[in-house]
């Protein structure tokens, strides 16, 4: 039986942490809203009781169904034996990809930083102040945070030659910062070799070089978390 | 052997979430920077390598060294035995603990909506506009959330009966929001009867009452994330 997911679809967002994953590890699931439209996916959410998920994007497999990116990626990765094999070390590796949808939310706040139900146009004054401090402060301390974990095992990966659930998902973030802050990013080209070399290795993962290529690979866009708004963006 | 909690000694802060839990279930630890001092953590902290916290709090048992609230949370409920004994629901409980985590930082965001690292007094434009947003719309969306969740047993409970870290935690996050909008919560008070009947549960937990009996248990202040500052409370 194939995985179902359910997540917005006319955006990467935080679905494509869960997408790039079972794509990389050549999985079965339904993309579910991408077939029945985002109407669909307000329908079936609503109508769940007790503890359901808070907000897309949410996993169904059999009578499991869980919402939150990371603890998806950490159930997939488990159930499919593509872990470390080793407890200590798969809780590090959730705990990284906790902090990257930490950053996710950073990520997003640049550009929402008062309230997610108003529109940019109307937050773009606190925008201006905290995409400064994202670049500046937040940013950097992250990326220095995630290019030490990947020298700690001689790379291309979190876990040295084999891929991890966290390495797809840096994967993710580096694609969205380079579309979202290309001056900020060119700008700090190499002092995150370790980040960089990852990025430049995933696509040769079989699965992540047959869905990079595929209509299934959604672009950004200014509707997601990842928007590129050249005011937020001075390197 | 004892656990090892690290976490800035003067606040509750996201600390207390996993103070709360060891206390609940009585389980031995040391608050080591309570009795070393944030030196001491500052320290600690930067001397790690590799896959390391990104940020306090972190919990060290043995050979596992991890941060992220809600992921301490999980992995001593596991090797506690104080799950729910079913992945499916373990699962679901691991969630709600992570939209909890959300939360907490929309709540922190409401005094800090621009620059963690910036004083208050230098973000109180965005703050007074951030924290509308939130008492109109964030917050009540995340407490009927939790509500509902808490119908789907017949309460007091997360799981019914039987207390979980979720439980901790929503209590954690209720005196919380008592402290830092009171009159926002007294405003609400009757529109979420589970969770009511939740916070008054908790603390007939034996473990929870010797804990907010004792000196260990740590008041709100203005340095934490839950603070009360009259502007951003007007119900």
């Amino acid at each position: 039986m194939s995985y179902q997911l359910w997540y917005w679809p006319e955006i990467p967002g935080r679905g494509e942490f869960v997408r790039l994953f079972l794509e990389a590890a050549e999985l079965d699931y339904d993309d579910v809203a991408r077939e029945q439209g985002a109407d669909a996916l307000v329908e079936d959410l609503h109508a769940r009781q007790g503890m359901r998920p808070f907000a897309p994007p949410y996993l169904i497999d059999g009578d499991v169904v869980i919402g939150q990116t990371a603890l998806i990626l950490l159930y997939l990765s488990d159930r499919e034996g593509l872990g470390s094999g080793d407890l200590a070390t798969d809780l590090k590796l959730m705990q990284l990809q906790m902090d990257i949808s930490d950053l996710v939310e950073e990520v997003h706040a640049t550009h929402h930083p008062i309230a997610p139900g108003l529109y940019y146009a109307d937050q773009m004054d606190a925008a201006f102040e905290k995409a400064h401090d994202f670049r500046e402060n937040r940013l950097p301390k992250y990326l220095i945070h995630f290019d030490n974990a990947l020298a700690g095992n001689g790379g291309p990966f979190m876990l040295g030659e084999q891929w991890s659930h966290v390495d797809t998902s840096l994967f993710q973030l580096l694609e969205g910062l380079d579309y979202a802050f290309p001056n900020l990013m060119a700008h700090l080209q190499g002092s995150f070799p370790n980040l960089e070399a990852l990025q430049g290795t995933i696509p040769d993962i079989e699965g992540v070089a047959a869905y990079l290529a595929s209509e299934r690979r959604l672009e950004f866009n200014e509707n997601g978390i990842f928007r590129h708004y050249e005011e937020l963006d001075q390197a």
